[in-house]
């Protein structure tokens, strides 16, 4: 990883990603005891950052000359930004999806064009089988985050933050981010090192699923025991990366860690507050923000609000509850 | 009214109002059966576009030397955004609000640091009532729309859509947009004037308040027969303003008219496939881009979603019923 890997990506993806507006309330303040900015990425296309890591990934393969198809595995946000990417850049897509993936991303990935493949996050290993069909039938396949290209497209959530920080006239603040393989992460903590080195990146996940933050606390990697059962769909993958460990534990600071119910109760405030839709996995690091309040020592927190493709009942659930 | 206006206000609002994205979604694309893009307002400071209004109604006083306080009369959202720039300008504020007002817009106005006094919709004069405050206390009345520094200030969401269409290729398209006194849509009408002539604004109301589109038809000024009585709460004002009418009627073509259901049918809709939350009366101008698809003749409909300053109960309806 080079910080020319990332400019070029961001030549690359210039005027086809949303640059996301960073998003604040006074409401969200005072629940949080600080200042709080929203990185509001469920407005990205395809209602995740994912379409950005997807897209500079493809973009370096159209440059490169390659003309079939591409493959993807992914609980839903990946299989989404790869299938829009793919369409864009007129290749195939075939995406391996777990079964218990929400509905509304299995019917987008397909609205996007891609062939959807079905398979049993806990009896099946998605690598597996994407390695597998990949072999078969001649596809590229385009990893959700242990890819350096991937990494990239992510990164640039973190140039757009050191920038929109900037502007506010932001000067130190820890940096909340939804942490499921860590391509998010790394890119994040990558950018921020380059262009904010005082910020300091945290990862977020749900309570346990928390193998970076035990990873980061061991030094070494960490898998969690299960590989379900939390309505944080988005970033329930069984541990960090190869790749995107040693970056996240070079730059980030001590992981945190919120119940399901404090992501639920944190969609409910940014849908009242902040007038953005988000789903559990994407609230964790707005969660953090507003109810670990402890763990902080900045007076800021940005917290990145990585996607926002919700089950409605999930959604109504959590307006009912909060 | 004159583009020099609309560009001071520009320039006083630079750096302090949200550049709001313009979303667009497959799903709505397919329903609307054409292009749509949606102007996020209800990102801007406060939940609506009235921020910027305010913003540059206060800040041309604060030019002028005035120090004294700020009056103003609005269902919610106008109070907000004066709340909000009286409290960034020094100033006190008092705001005349509507007895049936959602609570979210009155505690809201009341979190700004405002002076609310409470007036019945239908029995009371709000014009009367804050003609005689305003008289009373010495204070300097923001008026909702009939104000050409208002106006300048909306006609920001204008100059923001023209770059933002420029900048997507788009070179046709009718815009449309909620319409309650009119600051809003004379604002833009005016912009858009200027910068993308072929562009056409179209005024969308709530059934039973259609004041605009009767007005439009009749060429001169009608009234709503009912003060109360929809959901929309935002854009019940009993007729177009004498200052706003006339550059309505120069610039935009026939207005439009959706239901209630409608309204709540888009709020649902862009909270699914937008990921942001809508008011009643700031949805609907995407419920006619959505539901009213054969009053357009352009391939490509920009529909300003003014605010999302929505009660929870109001919110969960439309995403229960649709």
């Amino acid at each position: 990883m080079t910080p020319e890997l990332i400019s070029g990506a961001a030549e690359r993806l210039s005027g086809h990603i949303r640059v996301t507006p960073l998003l604040n309330s006074p409401v969200i303040d005072r629940i949080a005891q600080r200042r709080v900015f929203v990185k509001a990425e469920c407005l990205q296309h395809t209602g995740s950052f994912k379409y950005r890591g997807a897209k500079a990934a493809i973009t370096r393969l159209q440059g490169s000359g390659w003309t079939g198809g591409i493959l993807a595995y992914s609980s839903g946000n990946h299989a989404q930004g790869v299938a829009r990417a793919a369409r864009e850049a007129g290749m195939t897509a075939v995406i391996v999806m777990p079964s218990d993936a929400p509905q509304v991303k299995v019917a987008a990935t397909k609205a996007y064009g891609a062939e959807v493949v079905l398979y049993d996050r806990v009896a099946q290993s998605r690598e597996e089988i994407g390695l597998q069909l990949a072999k078969e039938r001649g596809l590229h396949l385009v990893k959700p985050y242990d890819d350096p290209d991937v990494i990239s497209g992510q990164a640039t959530v973190g140039l757009e933050i050191a920038q929109q920080a900037s502007d506010l006239g932001i000067e130190n603040a820890e940096v909340t981010v939804c942490c499921g393989g860590g391509g998010l992460t790394s890119g994040v903590a990558l950018a921020l090192a380059e262009k904010q080195p005082d910020f300091i990146v945290r990862t977020v996940e749900p309570v346990g699923f928390d193998d970076v933050a035990r990873s980061l606390a061991a030094g070494h990697i960490q898998k969690n025991e299960r590989a379900s059962g939390s309505i944080c769909d988005a970033i329930l993958t069984p541990a960090p990366g190869e790749l995107t460990f040693p970056i996240i534990a070079e730059h980030c600071g001590k992981g945190l860690v919120v119940s399901d119910d404090d992501a639920l109760h944190a969609m409910s405030l940014a849908a009242q507050h902040l007038k953005i839709t988000l789903e559990p996995g994407g609230a964790v690091a707005l969660a953090a923000a507003l109810f670990k309040t402890d763990s902080f020592a900045a007076d800021t927190v940005i917290a990145v609000a990585s996607g926002g493709n919700v089950e409605k009942d999930v959604f109504l659930r959590a307006l009912d509850t909060h």
